[in-house]
């Protein structure tokens, strides 16, 4: 903690009273919280917003394997509130500092008819919204327990406009069908896309993050936090009234949850604002999440990084694999393949982007491809398909790793599992042995395909449960994780800071495969992003696909100044320059952006947004005086309003303006582009076009009079 | 191998001919195999012994998930015959030079309908028995395949009788019954008794080794050999037909085999003889294993140890458990436990048992409830039960390693799962480096409770393949292990001659619960141990239960003097003298027994042997001129002959006899017994008397005239 900062906590313990309805309130008063048991003692909860619905009366509870239910048959035994306004520092993160402020209520149920067993749900409101739990504190007559489902309503006040992608246990990859809540049965079927290793839930559901927007201009978001020792909620849907329903993943045998007393769930979240802004600023999540799990945390740091990656996808030229075979297994003699000649991770290749890393001011190089397996990696279930230590027999380990740390660039690691969690736990300890040992301090992870334990989900209690090991035992190795394909994430992020972005949606990488809508990035952040951290692996320069002549007509569906926007609307302390070397050298003046921008923040402010049309932020670099902006629309062009008022008063400051040309949009000319120059204030207010399927991206900086020599001001 | 050895190969390549029926004899012609495809190309085999059928015509094949299946459609398109005669040491063993001669006929099949798409059939054909597999080797239309079910068929020639115990994916810890083959749906239901964790297999199925006589005298032992990435086999039987059917052990979702071409079954076996002596000679199965694994094996010995193990069962002074509580996590800091008062691993009870192994000539002692976790560790399939690296508050690994080091002693490591595979995988490099750096060299890990990966189970393919990961990484680590509640053994410790010993049946701790039938351990060599050495944990001296006045009226059904023998009946390198020391104390002189007996034999002699009546073997130990014999009965009295030519012509050996009394049996005065000696020489023949569920035990060694002066020779 900085020696600026105070934490001021209030305690106002209520002496217990045993009221049947219990009520508290957001510390601004906007939001009211009622608790209260319904008939036979059903435990039920609503929420307001300025006097207006946001969650009608909807009740919780559990339902347990072989045992009576947490459904009913309670009585209040006990009630306790607190208020708490505190204030912590993430290791890493959009602010420097995040005010923790709500007042909270624990009311403790007891049931009368299974010898007074009980649970407490624990409520905190905050002003942007609500977070709730059940707890299972340790009691004679409740050890262990398996959930059955988890029954958690919420009673939707309107059919709204929402954002969603298909339940699904294994994969957050889909496209977001935008559309009332009605109609999301009829749409369901076209919205589940074949994607890898996908099992969409049989009944209606959408996952969480879930954005919504009433008629009458109320944004809520449902989501979870701290998911930690529990299966990932999918929200059942019933589309006639309007209600939605936790729905847990379940594991093989299609239990939901394997508790042991003392527990609990993790927090099920409610934001909400009639502004979308505060949506966007919430730190809700990582509020319920707990502090970092590590004492020391000065070896977690922003990375901005290349890779031998984008070109496996569009290039045609290069591979993850080295043999042409396509029957390997890990016993067999990898020298004694067959090179198909394209393989991409060689000892040469790498050493050029290393060396294209080290003059353009990047800390690190993903190189994807590296070790033996990748010749039948996917679609088999099979189980060993990786070691994660072994090379293959064109890349060599030791001296890429020499000739990265002479150029003081990192190395990162990549460990795709094909998702045989069970064969990266075995292999674990040894795996970041090995990376220790030749100075690689952060893994991308990956999940793609079926997991292994067979019958288990990406989405399940047991993989929520490695994910988190992971992490933990590569914080004992000092190492940081990016993981791909896992869960989605809930701000974790706070309690293992080295976890330090996930994937766990459709990024970027989508655009050389099925693309992305347009609005696509103007969603994610009030989606994907709510949770964590996103690796969205932006700056395609070369948006054009079929320029490598691999055939088809693909593209990336954004102008390039969007892709340049990303580095700030997408919020990550790892952030990739995706695209090849050799573009970025064709476009140096809108690269220079990328090499500017920062990763890691002291503030940000969410100037405007709407999701599924736009939004722009303004960040201020971590500990410099440097600002960046970043706005993007979606398929329709706008002008943004960008006002500087966020920029400290009575100095004046450099702004650097990359904007999509008149000419441009996302299929028509997206590298036409302008940079310029202009000097800005705290009252500057800019007026920017932004083209179809484009952005804007502006960094701000301190400048000499002689710099500012000639340039306008606005 | 020693020089005095030598391998003899015999290849007889026949030039590929395309009958449909092909045959082959063995070595010694007593053995017929004849393998030919029925109508619609279904392969068949049948095999004889001495012009008599031991399996009349079967099919063979297997069902293929969502694929076309290998059941028919098949031609012939290549067979190929071959002739095997070499030996080879085992690292340990009954015998130190195993010969292994075959005839091999193989042969390929192809299905036109299918692309062409081939398997091969393997048979070995020895003078002992029958081994065959599937094989399927890399091509083009075969790479991966799921299997759905085997389909092997045993078409059995009569009703003959079995030695059977239900057919169970997860235990193997049944009682045996003996009865016709017809009546075994009959009796089904009052055999699988209650034990924890088991998964009894839905169908009319029995568990191999299963051990058959017909009517006319021939013995006949069908299991497996070298189960290595597949499930085991359990047979399906139709009481109607006599035929029994290959059934695979199921993962969580019902498949039956995750399989990558070029792979195989594993070895089935039908060992066949009309000398019951011959079934438990038999080397069949060890033969049909891989040599070692491993390289430098000079760390592998022979392990007789002591352990603060019965106590536990039977004293109702000690337990595994530290704590009173009776809900506990990993994660708790269990300094702060109630202590129970009977912890039974604390330092100073180690300590004893440490000084009684080195004043006896213990190599070992094992030492269960050391490491935390044991509160409340089974039944409640729990994943973190324990971290195999902490111990409790009372016992200090460092301080009992020092004081077992500076007395010669070794400590074997507890590992229990309590089922929990995924939590040992994830912790087992830490665990092995923990043994390490405190000196320990062998583990005894344990499997009791439901598998986790929750819906795997203890014999299917993915434990299958955990108990060899876990044997391979401890041998990185030069460390022995003794598996218990692991899938039955097929011969692997060739392959992995440091899995020195498992459990995998109903063992003398049963002695301590539901007890063993006085039969019980006549029929186990001939069935368990066909597969491998058990860690059987003999020596229980104070048979009478009731002597610890914790309750009951249990009693271990067996003489003192059985006990003895069983050191030499039931083989194994790694035997256990189980009883608490303070009851070796009261009986020094029978106690000598074990002392002197040896675990690792040059040669071995079965004299005489009724599965489900009796057993004498004799067993020369390892380079070593010493022999010892036991020989045990059923719950009848018998008068054993034991002939001594297994000894050098023309000397005289002193034979120190270990026998019941006559006023002795199984249930009264079963401590009643007589130490003599006499002189023998390898014409003596004695007739020796055993009581109701007795044994004998005799060590023979070297003596001088002096020593053999007034002893009478037989």
């Amino acid at each position: 903690m900085r020696n600026h900062l105070h934490a001021i906590f209030l305690f106002i313990c209520i002496v217990p009273f045993l009221a049947q309805a219990q009520e508290i309130n957001s510390p601004n008063k906007n939001l009211v919280l009622k608790f209260e048991l319904a008939a036979n003692g059903v435990p039920s909860y609503q929420l307001y917003y300025k006097g207006k619905y946001v969650i009608k009366p909807s009740t919780l509870g559990l339902e347990i394997k072989d045992a009576p239910s947490f459904m009913d048959g309670f009585s209040i035994t006990n009630s306790e509130q607190k208020s708490v306004d505190e204030f912590w520092n993430p290791v890493m993160g959009e602010e420097k500092t995040i005010r923790n402020n709500y007042n909270e209520l624990v009311v403790t149920l007891a049931q009368a008819k299974n010898k007074n067993r009980y649970i407490r749900i624990r409520f905190r409101l905050f002003n942007d919204g609500l977070g709730f739990r059940y707890e299972f504190p340790k009691q004679d007559d409740l050890k262990y327990f398996v959930i059955k489902e988890e029954h958690t309503e919420f009673q939707l006040a309107g059919n709204h406009k929402i954002f969603w992608i298909p339940g699904d246990y294994d994969t957050n990859e889909y496209a977001y069908t935008t559309s009332k809540i009605s109609e999301i049965p009829s749409r369901m079927k076209k919205a589940t896309v074949v994607i890898n290793a996908q099992q969409p839930i049989k009944e209606i559901a959408v996952q969480t993050p879930s954005m919504m927007k009433s008629n009458d201009g109320l944004y809520i978001n449902i989501h979870e936090a701290a998911l930690i020792n529990y299966p990932a909620m999918s929200l059942q849907v019933d589309a006639a009234t309007l209600k939605m329903t936790s729905h847990l993943t379940p594991d093989a045998l299609g239990n939901k949850g394997y508790m042991q007393t003392d527990t609990q769930t993790p927090w099920r979240t409610i934001v909400v604002s009639d502004k979308a802004t505060e949506i966007l600023a919430s730190k809700l999540i990582l509020n319920l999440n707990e502090p970092s799990a590590y004492k020391d945390v000065s070896w977690i740091k922003p990375v901005k990084y290349i890779g031998i990656w984008w070109e496996y996808f569009v290039a045609g030229k290069s591979t993850w694999a080295y043999g042409k075979e396509n029957n390997v297994k890990l016993s067999d003699d990898f020298t004694k393949l067959t090179p198909n000649g394209r393989h991409g991770a060689t000892t040469e290749h790498a050493k050029k982007y290393i060396d294209f890393a080290s003059a353009n001011g990047f800390d690190a190089i993903l190189i994807e491809g590296w070790n033996v397996g990748w010749e039948d990696w996917v679609g088999n279930w099979k189980e060993e398909v990786f070691d994660f230590v072994t090379a293959y027999p064109d890349f060599d380990v030791k001296a890429v790793h020499e000739y990265a740390a002479a150029k003081k660039v990192k190395i990162i690691m990549h460990h795709e599992t094909s998702g045989a969690a069970t064969n990266y736990e075995r292999r674990l300890d040894r795996a970041f042995e090995f990376m220790n040992a030749n100075g690689y301090d952060a893994v991308k992870t990956g999940y793609v395909g079926q997991i292994i334990p067979r019958g288990e989900h990406h989405d399940g209690q047991w993989m929520v449960n490695h994910y988190i090991h992971v992490a933990e035992r590569a914080a004992d190795y000092k190492i940081m994780v990016d993981s791909h394909e896992a869960v989605r994430p809930t701000g974790l992020n706070r309690t293992y800071p080295n976890w330090i972005a996930q994937e766990s949606a459709r990024g970027n990488e989508f655009e050389a495969m099925a693309g992305l809508n347009p609005d696509h990035t103007t969603i994610l952040p009030f989606t994907r992003l709510m949770g964590g951290p996103m690796d969205f692996t932006p700056g395609i320069f070369q948006t054009d696909l079929t320029y490598y002549k691999t055939g088809g007509n693909q593209r990336v569906n954004t102008t390039l100044i969007k892709q340049l926007a990303y580095y700030v609307t997408m919020y990550s302390p790892l952030q990739m320059a995706a695209d090849i070397p050799d573009n970025y050298n064709r476009f140096p003046d809108a690269f220079q952006f990328i090499k500017d921008v920062a990763v890691d923040w002291d503030n940000s402010y969410i100037l405007e947004a709407e999701p599924g049309d736009y939004i722009t932020i303004a960040r201020k670099a971590k500990e410099k005086v440097a600002w960046f902006v970043g706005g993007i629309t979606d398929e329709n062009g706008r002008t943004a309003t960008i006002a500087f008022d966020f920029l400290p008063t009575g100095k004046k400051y450099i702004a650097t303006i990359y904007a999509d040309a008149k000419d441009a949009s996302w299929n028509v000319k997206p590298q036409n582009y302008t940079v310029s120059k202009v000097i800005v204030t705290s009252k500057s207010i800019l007026k920017q076009y932004l083209a179809p399927g484009g952005g804007v991206a502006i960094s701000i900086k301190e400048a000499t009079d002689s710099k500012m020599k000639g340039l306008k001001k606005i």
